[in-house]
């Protein structure tokens, strides 16, 4: 199996088209070219669009056989030097558009109108320009916005919103009375509305305590495959604008995640915990139950938080890796560690 | 976004009534008036039902607006005089109660019978008082008993069962021959009965081992979405009565899971471990193969455990979450952790 | 609830035959008679056959009730003492094709067909083998090999490619242009294809990267129950051939996995990750993003992986468990620990 790039099918597009659209400076020879895949420096061919979003890549620019490449202007005369360039005050996110402009003219478009396999109660309000998936079910009372996608084997729950131009992924699951704003996108296999985990604890038992909330999800939200979001207890659990979540996430009951905090996979986030707006959280954590994080928080992967943090800042809690003999004697002294602090007191006692 | 709490849909019951059916003494000013949701003490309107689980948060008993409150005895007096109470041995578990008795009265009941849409083999048995959701997919001698949901998307492989009243939410699969008992709840996007994973290793390969085992779960058991429980290689895995799982946990072949556990979110559990009854464990654990824990047996959020545990207690490995400047000093001296204990040995050595 | 073991529906087959299509000598008393179930040598009965995999489970062969017992040849006398027994090098492997031989006779062969409900675009190539269960959905451009079987409420996106002899579980997403090779097994809710994690920052926002790649599996993959694989960014992820990946595991965006590679539950690995061949990953383990792991290297459990390893070894990075209150102690002391080294630096200077 060998490296493929880009999302063409013979598609072309020339730099001029990509600079009209997207701004940039489009300078160099060969900026009369056309393009026909977006890729990074190594392995590009003439035929590919490239950036160079660090200085620390620079050797690559070089070597690279890329017939564009999008530069910062500190690297101009650089680029410029090897041919057709585009130079934008942020390389990165102009590589973000390019692929928002390409994915836009080499992916088919949804047809709207509802499938005819689809299960669509006849009190839902379907937008005329929502499209509705093949074996699509929607319950009693929900509605769809306009442009809005439900992918093949969605499932939108009774009252339950979708808002304009969100799109759900195959097999996504939007339980009762659970709504997202507009512009949205939910990867497979999302559950979005299961129980909250709550129980009351009687004679060696666990009571169910049903939940009676629902999940409010903002406006601009990713959501990624197999995450999982439930329901509040009482009142909802909520998504605030902006906010990126990945894959395989788990976020308890009457969490609330403030606006354009983005969280990385596999990370769990027990009931009513409060994180604020615009803190990332590396892949892997693991983040206590009712505790608050302030806005500008950083969490390093794989760190546990137990306790809120109200400052600002990056914050770790990551054993270190080490070859397994290694390891097999730190841990032993580890686990005396407080017996080895006392010794170390009792010399400072000794010692003059 | 603001705050919501409850489910009503315009619905208000009486004090009277609740405590009617669910006992606890009613008193106070205001006892004759009717509530329209369930909410904590914080936001509470003077139609919420409210609680106060413990004298920790008895501040918010004089500042909420609740309509009415439900109290231990020892904050009768505190809670009679603002208005309406209901007195109760355990205000939790009453809360809980409460929930279900509310979820009852203001969630709509599932029609039984197949919908139409539903593929449903000739020869498996579904009780006339079952409900089939659509698009469900139920194979060659499955079996669903009375008062049991099998919601939109779920499949029940040949040879399945499902328990009576037992209630399977959006997209929920149960393979081939495995079963659950009565009255449990299984989220959506849970797999039980995917391959356990196991392999013997061959000149550098792997040759699978078949799984041939089920899934058997008791009765009273809940299920949180998209979480796993493989089949077993020979032999089942057992899940005992009672037994509470959370979202996004995976449980490997041959685990026998004791009576009335509960496992919070995110927890791997390894092959052929056995866990007691009554045991807890929180978020984000591991928990190796092939070992045991006994019965009331409590691990700690986001700990490892590799060897068994035959003592009942609360057990601990969570790595503390500091500031990344701090983490970066101490791993590093973690990471020479032994060398540093041979240091205090030689000063020891040389101290008298 | 009881012990099961084996798969049978009063099927029996003689020792004869076994040995006869899977090899190894069959000695011994009883080597006549006929078999219903494969079975662990404890809690065995006369119509079971079981295995020795390894001398420390020697006790049990003696004390089993196993009606045949599959050994190496060291244990070939032991063995022999107490009835019918196959000898063979490798008795775990004999145990492992002894399933898949097993499986073959017991299990319900799926049909060649498209089930009457199942959505296919009239553009997708289904080979007339191929097996295509109720309510799966096709898209435009798809291909699905001679053989291979794709489960109910299956996905198959735009482009996709289904090997000759795969078989996908019931509920699996293989989202548009992924592929996957021949002889694969893929688990009910898996998603194939998913949008990587990718944005630019810009002004506080997340601006999204389009995932303009695919997801490349190779030959003889297995993937497990609700298990991510994210589409690349430009580029593929790819995934070797005889890869086995478990359950609940995050694979980010242009990750590759070598050849034969093994990776346990709940893993999670970050964009653009190399992983050589022949590697194991403990379950519940981090692997970061952008680094690469050499052949051969492995993983203990729930360990952080931080760095490249270019060494191939065992590397381990778990924090020791300990009763809570040991933690409590040991924790207070490691979140000091760079302060305790210079302690003892601050002794050494003293100490003649």
């Amino acid at each position: 199996m060998t490296e493929a790039a880009g999302a063409a099918d013979g598609l072309r597009f020339s730099l001029h088209e990509i600079a009209a659209q997207l701004g940039g400076e489009l300078i160099g020879a060969g900026a009369a070219q056309l393009v026909e895949r977006v890729g990074p420096l190594e392995g590009a061919s003439p035929t590919t669009i490239s950036f160079l979003a660090s200085a620390r890549f620079r050797s690559q620019l070089t070597t690279s056989k890329a017939g564009c490449v999008i530069v910062a202007p500190a690297m101009r005369d650089e680029a410029l030097a090897r041919g057709a360039t585009i130079v934008t005050p942020d390389p990165y996110l102009y590589f973000a558009r390019l692929t928002q402009w390409w994915a836009q003219r080499t992916r088919r478009a949804e047809t709207p109108g509802v499938h005819a396999s689809a299960v669509v109660d006849p009190s839902a309000q379907v937008d005329p320009l929502a499209s509705i998936g093949p074996l699509v079910v929607i319950e009693a009372g929900a509605a769809v916005g306009a442009g809005a996608v439900v992918g093949a084997h969605g499932f939108v729950g009774r009252g339950a919103r979708v808002g304009a131009d969100t799109r759900l992924a195959a097999r996504v699951t939007l339980g009762a009375g659970c709504s997202i704003g507009a512009r949205g996108i939910v990867h497979s296999g999302a559950v979005i509305g299961a129980d909250g985990f709550g129980f009351a604890p009687t004679e060696g038992r666990w009571e169910k305590i049903e939940q009676l909330g629902a999940v409010r999800i903002g406006d601009d939200v990713e959501i990624g495959a197999n995450t999982c979001i439930d329901r509040g207890a009482l009142g909802d659990t909520v998504i605030e604008d902006g906010v990126k979540l990945d894959n395989l996430i788990q976020i308890g009951h009457n969490v609330r995640i403030g606006a354009y905090t983005a969280i990385a996979g596999c990370v769990g986030i027990a009931g009513s915990t409060s994180i604020g707006a615009h803190c990332t959280v590396g892949g892997g954590c693991g983040i206590n139950g009712h505790i608050t994080l302030a806005d500008h928080v950083h969490i390093t992967a794989f760190s546990a938080v137990g306790k809120s943090i109200l400052k600002p800042g990056v914050y770790r809690g990551t054993f270190p890796l080490e070859e397994n003999a290694t390891w097999e004697k730190n841990a032993a002294t580890l686990r005396n560690l407080h017996a080895l602090r006392n010794r170390v007191r009792a010399l400072e006692t000794k010692t003059p």
